[in-house]
């Protein structure tokens, strides 16, 4: 007890300068000046190192050791015996590193985005491979100096994003839904001309995107008293505490499905953070449980709900009365076929839900080999080019439609990507169950979007970061993750769809 | 120079919490959700306490003192020097109050604006006065702790938003402006309907408002590369360093001189925050030199610059292109008569330029009452209400109308209100001196505004606060504030509007 009250304020002066970060960081991507970064940078990185040093000390780290003695432990409330498991966490990751390294990282970091930025821009992934080489080698580094006997390096990045999911558990798990989904797509490419969504690329005023944005996404449940809405380059959301969330969206003139289900994706996160417990959001048990639970939440408002006929049967007539023109010719009938074609193409987050995995799965492959050291950074496009080619059947033209497709390597993110695929699987395990405790098809058909949040609210947001995916998901559902209800999730609804 | 050295990691540490706190500040006028602010709050009490920390304490204090010592003075170069005598502003005026104090201080600081708010709300001035009477006791208490021989407590308040401005310099200054000024308003009262404006409270979508205003924001010399502009309940200019400035506007559908008055104001803050020098911004020698000088500058793109004829002729068809409607049927002429009609109001920061010093001076004479503790706080609506009659004519017709009017004294700040009034001042001395050294009215006609801001950066902007308000004044002007010209201003002026 008395060692945690010394560690509070230093935990809570953690969280307000975390906070300022974040604030910053918000302001960087919505509102600041172009001209403003060079300064305002100097300012982030000395709060930064701030953070860094408040945590990273001899006393709280005597702290954290005697909190984790057996007595002491024991002696501490769940909420924070979770907190000392997460500061754990964080001090495994970087305590280790020697801070000269760690300096020289944060530096080549600090540039990486831009040369990634810059080669895309150029489509030529040479201007980006030494960066990326040396990426790699720090964050192996890194990994290594936290090995415990035979642990395998890429297994203790995975762990970075998704605790227990290691290489073994994902090579089944991608095997299964691989072996299933492949075959599935050369089917419907057999098919693809059964549905026209060409209405989708009319004009559509993005103004009038913006007021349909924020009223599906209040209609969804994100509650504006405690949330807040804006523009930026790619959606995101992020968070200061559990009574300010705030996402972020983009608008196309000629693609009105891409501003919706943005939102509906983004106020799937924004939910889960507007309902962490009160006495978990600003500590370190707060935020999500994990990033594939946390997709799992946006995925389920996006895809789960947001793609079905009974979600629009009630609004549909809204999103037609705003876009009059654009589609009285379109029944909800060949609305709900449009938002849910399958079209391979090379942009993950533009991605259909059966081909989006596929994306996930290419990229998992090609970490593994480069983070086990198997493959030359130089032969990566080559091999990217490959695996589009077997999995999707396309060729990406160049680079930035290649290699340079996303933003997480130029950030040292390996390992990151199959969240994204566990957020899909979570979200379909939930939904079977959920069909099963509740009248899942009727509360969408009378918009009683509550009731289907108030259910995640209470078994999932609520605990913040006190149960991790696999408590979660046996709690609710009665097991660990279980790749079937993907799979199936994705067979009923396609053959449904293209009629196999 | 080795002192300065280990001073500098602490200042920038300032800097960073500074504008942390600051962005936080700006977020919460213009973007944050209303459910925020609890959490929030608690995140910017973390800041501000680390912020003071960092300032105040034995070693800062040490290495002041060290600076301060002969010897070592002179061996900083003129910005460092700068920077030693801001820093020992900073202590001298917090140092000297017990800690306990300062918390209680601060705590009711924090509660104060909403009790106003809510007084103000019901315009019942008992509600609120228990709460000035303890914030003016505090400020008292805090300005005597810093007592030096026979300074006067009002005097050492005025210090701090305007140094060298005593008392009996502002007496002297006050009295022959209200002496000037009472009546020429009793000359013009007799011809009040000479001028009818009208036009003003017709419908002007905001929206076109919004738009004009951003428009004219840059026509007067703000850059949107470096600059922001958003929308709060009340304008207010913010930075976090000069490539990053903020301002706030307001806009009413039923009048359309409001918004377009201050955006230039409020740009007129901006642009000098913009043009502080690079080595300055982020230091303690950045920022305006004083309230007052700030003051001068918004003043001067405001009134100066865009009341007159000049100014609106190349650009008053862009308005009446825009509201074709509403300003068809006024000429130019009519249009610059609207915008300097005077008319006695209650609220200080609507009125016109020739009432304005007027508010001022009633506010200056009533904190000098309570500060010297000559009247009791429960008679100020009595005393407010006499001096409105006595000098504008008019009688409030409730507590919201009178003492409850600006929101300065719940915020503890006892002293600010002359700066509005030097500014006015500063801003006609420059008038009159930029009339001999350059076109200044063939750069309004022509539209050269840049060329008048030109001369502003690089005679007041780019010093930031490298010298004081009359040191700049006696530079560009050959003397120190001198009342005539704004007299001279404001005779000439009016003269000429009203046929007097």
């Amino acid at each position: 007890m008395e060692l945690f009250k010394e560690l509070k304020p230093i935990l809570d002066k953690d969280v307000a300068l975390v906070t300022a970060l974040v604030m910053l960081s918000w302001d960087k991507s919505t509102c600041a000046p172009e001209e403003a970064i060079t300064n305002t940078t100097t300012v982030v990185g000395i709060l930064s190192e701030e953070q860094f040093r408040n945590i990273i000390n001899p006393k709280v780290k005597g702290l954290l050791e005697g909190l984790e003695r057996k007595e002491e432990y024991k002696k501490l409330t769940e909420t924070e015996q979770c907190i000392v498991k997460e500061l754990r966490k964080v001090y495994d990751r970087i305590e280790t590193i020697p801070p000269e390294e760690y300096k020289e990282y944060s530096e080549l970091q600090a540039v990486a985005y831009g040369i990634w930025e810059n080669a895309k821009e150029h489509k030529d992934f040479s201007e980006f491979a030494p960066c990326l080489k040396k990426l790699i080698e720090f964050q192996k580094k890194f990994a290594n100096y936290r090995k415990k006997d035979n642990e395998n390096t890429y297994d203790i990045l995975l762990s970075d994003f998704e605790e227990g999911f290691t290489m073994e558990k994902l090579d089944s798990f991608f095997h299964i839904i691989k072996s299933e989904i492949v075959p599935l797509l050369r089917q419907i490419a057999a098919k693809k001309d059964l549905i026209n969504k060409d209405y989708n690329s009319r004009h559509f005023d993005t103004q009038k995107q913006k007021e349909f944005s924020r009223w599906v996404a209040e209609y969804v449940g994100l509650d504006f008293k405690k949330a807040v809405m804006a523009e930026s380059a790619h959606p995101f959301t992020t968070h200061l505490h559990n009574k300010d969330v705030r996402i972020t969206n983009q608008y196309f003139d000629d693609n009105l499905e891409s501003g919706i289900f943005s939102v509906i994706h983004e106020a799937g996160h924004a939910i889960y953070e507007m309902n962490v417990g009160d006495q978990l959001t600003q500590t370190l048990a707060g935020g999500g449980a994990s990033l594939g639970i946390h997709e799992s939440q946006s995925r389920f408002y996006e895809n789960i709900i947001g793609k079905t006929r009974e979600f629009w049967q009630p609004i549909y007539p809204k999103l037609q009365g705003i876009f009059q023109e654009q589609l009285k010719d379109i029944s909800l009938g060949e609305f709900i076929q449009g938002i849910n074609k399958v079209e391979p193409g090379f942009i993950r987050t533009e991605a259909d839900e059966l081909t989006y995995t596929l994306h996930v799965i290419i990229r998992y492959e090609i970490e593994k080999l480069f983070i086990t050291g198997e493959v030359k950074v130089e032969d990566l496009p080559e091999i990217w080019n490959d695996k589009y080619k077997e999995y999707l059947g396309i060729t990406p033209k160049n680079d930035a439609e290649g290699i340079l497709q996303d933003v997480h390597w130029s950030m040292g993110e390996f390992g990151y990507f199959p969240t994204y695929a566990i957020g899909s699987a979570v979200a379909a395990q939930l939904y079977y169950h959920m069909l099963k405790v509740m009248p899942f098809k009727d509360y969408l058909l009378e918009g009683n979007i509550a009731a289907i949040t108030k259910y995640l609210n209470e078994n999932i947001h609520k605990y913040g970061k006190m149960k991790n995916t696999d408590q979660l998901l046996k709690d609710i559902t009665g097991e660990t993750l279980n790749p079937d209800y993907y799979i199936r999730y994705l067979k009923e609804k396609y053959t449904k769809i293209y009629q196999l």
